[in-house]
């Protein structure tokens, strides 16, 4: 921690400081610039509130100097994290490609999406049976139905699967179905439920909350991380900003920053994103060329009749276009679509 | 809904969109203007995607005209709801002062503050047993027995007491302490949360999230009510802008927006809201001069010693001397302080 | 400037680090601490780029312990700036109201507002006569006349003007009739503007932007204050967020910030900031209880025929019941209306 | 106009709503459903503030159903605009690169720099003499002797010139030099300048500012194309969220949503956007995957020494790689580079 001291600070005002900053259990360094004192706080405590020292008088600044997050760091841990779930691996080379609908909605819906989707070449069909709805009056998700249902496609097509878990209570049911937990962006800073999914043997798939910076996603990676359960990726689906033409706003750079403070695998999620059909796919091709490890996309063969998120799902053939061109895209910068 | 479609739709292209509104159970009304044709559906659902109809050819835009929440909203009950608790009623004439530590340390802290705020005219003591940080290696609360510390306190200085709920999985035990539930900001589109405690007997203190608007948080509210707690009060605690210098931009203009939209009391945050002690009795006056229903503070006798966010509570004669001009500034608006 | 280095740095980056701050002309100071090197590189360069360390390989973070502003800041004149035109200060104990028509439209609509709001106990005239509008196709405003009509308004009910200047070339002209100058939030970084008024000899109140920080706008009035002209007032009226349902979000507790970083007076705009009548009152008493050195309203007999921002205007009888509860509330923090 | 009344309206306030829509010169259309009554008000009023009739007793809501700007949306015209400045067409299959140097510094740099972006396949060379800095202490630019340089150095290896233009004063003198104006983000709301800028000879390239929504972009456009000049190129270069990593957040959707609702070409700014270099090449690559009409990049031979953002310039061999990565991408779309 570094505290920057106010230019006229009174002497007494700074042994103050000192004093305190001893007393947190910090060894102090003092360097007297040519108009102000900077004191260097050494002692490795990554969540001391700063605020502590700011509000002490005569301080100017305080910057905090390491991370806030250690296991989810890329000075933790220099590799990329690959997860390998049977032969897909995601942090690797290759390109992850999760598609299906945005919910299980029935036998005759998710057999038809699944099969179109690993005859265009995903690996991993995703689908939701607990839906997180903004509205109390809004379907919410065939529930252990649905479950079994996507399950039962993924086999039966070669997919894996990834489905959404929004409490506790539902991680054992799920984790009997499902490949890799999906955490929603409005519960990455649930953190009873990223605890508890530490503790799970499955992959985790964390989104990015509406209005998380890069590094409060980290932190929330960490709970799952520091709970035992090393196996994390994260998630772009956009950020809340003034802009409201799209949906969310889809922070895109966020893929090589990440990439530069963590090891963990990045994917981006254009369909949540952007929340209109037709900007999915210019999104998703953007995602790949900026680096992202995965994508994952709303496919849906009749949206007209979803019950949630229609206008947002491609059609086949749109997703197999799509699939074109980011196998083309991955290429260009030295990867492969898996 | 309204649909504006382009002003060069073609026959077709219009007879489609009509033909998709009547399938989804709307009446249509055509007008045709100077430049362009509007069409109004007719119809109650307020969970209407309405980019369903925004994906259709021919459409420029669509627009909602029921709010989408209904129970919450002040044009379904235009009375002020007014939550009566033992001797004190939040949403009535007075205004509500809710102070206390952020957390439950000790016996000997939460006996020494309660003992402070009741004194100063508080009638409801905060404190947190169980709380929401955003490391993980953080202190996380002294759980139940921060629960029966908080109650005793309250008791034996005549206090009501507030306290959070992080997870359903701990709603009956916290009922059997706590007067108000209180929900924190980034649980606040915890769905299967606000479920839950819809069917909890106490009221609710439902906070607003980061990034969300005042219809999201009405919506949220939406969940309690349609499962029938009616006892619903709404904090207002800083969203996430890009202005740094204050933990959050407290948004006090969000309090007569609410009062005009609902029925339900708003109390406001400023210690959450500015992370800062010296911002915190300026917003607070400016809170209740807006008109806020209550305000909660966060004050501790030994800041400097306290195990979550001690930067940010008030000192004791702090918190008087705010008590003071709060009850000025109340009466001068024609309100009191309970 | 602190530069933390990362924690496995080589000592070839190490030295390169240090040569390049040595050649951009700092003295540099290493602490060495657990797990990590810090250096202090002292020497005041309050414009230099940080992100030329932040490149360098073994860099971390860099952190400024310099203001990026000299002139603005607290730390360079202790005292609040007060700012006298004629017997009105700004900036001193008193609150000063600023009232009048978004534009000036006619003689008879000026001098009838100029009446209402002088006998109401406002000092300031407020008129646009150059209006930056969105819409090239809305209402630009009387020119010069607009100008004339303006002071003669002022002169006959015995107030001072402030009016709006958009270019430089427009600076002589408005400075023969104006007391003080207004700087619209959308040419708050013109920075052609900033320095040619800094040359004026009457005083300026420069709006912050809608996406400006605090910072931001420190540095802005920085342009004015080292050209030459001291007398500048700042101004929130409000930053573009998320929220929709009011026109801007009102960072009141920017008023307490500018506070302790300068020493210049803030003015609050709560018209603007909000954008609806009914949103007015509240705001503007939320203001002067934050601590506002003054505020800005909008006024009009006749809203609904207004030119410009009719529907934020208050009526008459508003603006006198505002002004009696802004005097109320001004007297419970010790300070008095003008 | 579309105006949702409230659901128990009185029929005296429904008459006066009606009244004042006709009197604003509105043909009215009432349409009456289940629980409201919905009023049409017809008539071609692209400025007309809808919050005048917000203000009325009664209304629920106000939606404007024609675009704000005309001769800026595709519904005015159906075409993308190519803009054609010697043998280089900006709009059309070819997509545009612009790179050089933040600022021009001296002859020996900008001709450099030139040679270096010529050989790699640039078109158009970038270089800025008049700078607006958020520091008055910064280094301000050459001025006239830039310009003279820049045009110099684009002569000698076959580039056309971008540079900014800061105030109407410097136009007709830019003029002389350049190929195109560049209005910077802080000036995109200076409507003196558009204006003016709207009589000019030479093409205009607008950036988005930093709190615009994409409307407000294209109704700055707006103010140029009214004046009478069609060659407006827009370009993306980052938006203010509460994002920090990244010095603005670049909003790639804004692509495809610029060219659905626009004819104009859109160019995008990856330098501005992120602001470190490390995040320039997958930014670019994402751009052009999104669709982009050009980019423009920094390039600087000696990024250390440059007087003004080196930090975010890319090293010579560094655009070579991203100039092959961006043809390829371009290709896997249909498109080239010029």
């Amino acid at each position: 921690m570094v505290v920057v001291l106010e230019k006229n600070i009174k002497e007494k005002q700074l042994e103050n400081v000192i004093k305190h900053l001893e007393e947190f259990g910090f060894a102090v360094h003092k360097s007297t610039g040519v108009e102000q004192i900077v004191l260097g706080a050494i002692g490795v405590k990554p969540d001391f509130d700063i605020r502590r020292v700011k509000v002490l008088e005569g301080v100017a600044e305080v910057y905090r100097i390491t991370e806030p997050f250690k296991l989810a760091s890329r000075s933790f841990k220099k590799e990329d994290t690959r997860i390998k779930i049977g032969d897909v691996e995601i942090g690797g080379n290759a390109v992850a490609i999760m598609a299906g609908p945005c919910s299980v909605e029935s036998e005759k819906q998710i057999f038809t999406i699944a099969e179109i989707v690993a005859k265009a070449g995903a690996k991993i069909l995703r689908g939701g049976a607990y839906k997180p709805r903004t509205s109390p009056y809004s379907f919410q998700g065939l529930g252990e139905n649905g479950l079994k249902l996507l399950r039962q496609a993924g086999d039966a097509f070669g997919l894996l699967v990834i489905t959404e878990v929004m409490e506790s209570s539902q991680i054992d049911l799920i984790e009997k179905y499902t490949d890799i937990f999906q955490v929603g962006a409005r519960n990455m800073q649930n953190f009873s439920l990223l605890r508890d999914l530490g503790k799970a043997s499955k992959p985790i798939m964390l989104k990015r909350g509406l209005s998380a910076t890069i590094d409060d996603l980290l932190m929330s990676a960490e709970y799952i991380l520091s709970n035992g359960n090393q196996n994390v990726m994260l998630c772009e689906r956009g950020i809340r900003t003034f802009e409201t033409y799209t949906r969310n706003t889809f922070d895109i750079s966020a893929i090589p920053v990440v990439h530069k403070r963590s090891h963990l695998p990045v994917i981006a999620d254009p369909s949540h994103a952007t929340g209109l059909r037709d900007k999915v796919i210019p999104m998703a091709r953007a995602a790949v060329a900026a680096g992202a490890d995965g994508i994952m996309v709303e496919v849906h063969h009749d949206p007209d009749s979803a019950l949630s998120d229609g206008p947002q799902a491609l059609l086949p053939d749109q997703f197999e276009d799509l699939m074109k061109q980011v196998r083309a895209i991955a290429e260009v910068i030295g990867r492969s679509i898996v």
